[in-house]
């Protein structure tokens, strides 16, 4: 067994967190694994709040997400995909292209026009759903760096997005919560789940080999 | 820097790959991330078709996704999200947690009923793009897992996931393609993204830090 699957196998979905700070340099690691997750056509269509703030905090438990976790948690992350997709934001992306890359514009051209025709051409609804599916993958890049680095990690689904949006002002920034992960350590007194035994599928109910 | 961040600076959107094969070793490891990803409610609400059969990743290749790395790959995974959530699956969802932890079924009565009001009662559509989601967290698992065992990684979305669908099969196993894990060795001398520097949003750009 790997060390990232021993890691992997330690970490669960805590319930009950110890208030615990997580060290600077181990939260920076989380958020580099998080903005070196991979996207569609490289666009990163999202934005990652960092909440340290213990009163924000309290005030997301008791108005937008019940969860146990939230108030003794070191950071909350909140990932928020775009509302939309326009045609700045790409402008922008190619910017960011050339001057990393130390490239013309105008070699962008055709990298472009298939962003315009495969992704501005779509419904904003369809995009929203696109760029949330895209931060999902940057949150298994989060769950996974934080296990390496033995931090707790629980990802959270079953919060009022709308209330949460509004205590965050994410609608005017062009956002909208989509999921959330807790940060911290484990609670060992208080968490029933600590102990459980990790449920998965079968290797062979999961994977179909052709 | 830690050493995973290290590994997912190494790694890129491989674009030519050079038929080499991936250990099994490794490829289990990767299986394994893909099997340990979280998922709301634990429900692992997909399935992951693993391909390595020359013949039908040529027609893969032809047919539903001219991408050139696709031919070359060692191992194709393909993420395929359930159609729709039904009461059967959240009934086996719990017998394998009763069977796994040693619990009678009815200690998860409060469990199910949670699953059934939240989830089940959703519109097939919700749930299906709540499946995706899911599969892409375990789709960022699977990034990262490469990236530490030195295997390459390509995530596509750009293929025609009707056509792939009928490839294999999927429909008439209640599952529809979201997302394509191409995984193999990039090919150094026919690779021209192979050292172009990575293209991410700077840190305040991406996070909002409150």
């Amino acid at each position: 067994m790997s060390e990232l699957i021993e890691k992997l196998n330690w970490r669960y979905a805590t319930k009950r967190m110890n208030g615990q700070s997580v060290p600077q340099e181990k939260l920076e690691n989380i958020l580099e694994a998080i903005k070196l997750a991979p996207s569609s056509a490289g666009l990163q269509p999202y934005n990652v709040v960092v909440i340290e703030n213990k009163e924000l905090k309290e005030k997301i438990y008791q108005s937008a997400a019940k969860q146990p976790q939230i108030p003794n948690s070191s950071h909350l992350l909140v990932f928020a995909a775009w509302e939309k997709i326009t045609a700045e934001q790409v402008d922008k992306y190619m910017n960011l292209i050339a001057s990393t890359r130390n490239v013309p514009l105008e070699s962008l051209a055709g990298f472009q026009s298939n962003i315009n025709n495969g992704i501005l051409s779509r419904s904003e609804d369809v995009n929203f759903d696109w760029a949330a599916r895209q931060a999902y993958i940057a949150l298994g890049h989060a769950v996974v760096a934080a296990a390496t680095e033995d931090v707790d990690a629980t990802p959270m689904e079953g919060f009022d997005a709308a209330k949460l949006d509004e205590i965050l002002g994410l609608r005017e920034k062009g956002l909208r919560s989509v999921v959330i992960l807790a940060l911290g350590y484990r609670d060992g007194q208080q968490d029933p789940l600590m102990n459980a035994k990790k449920v998965r599928r079968a290797h062979e109910e999961l994977f179909i080999s052709i």
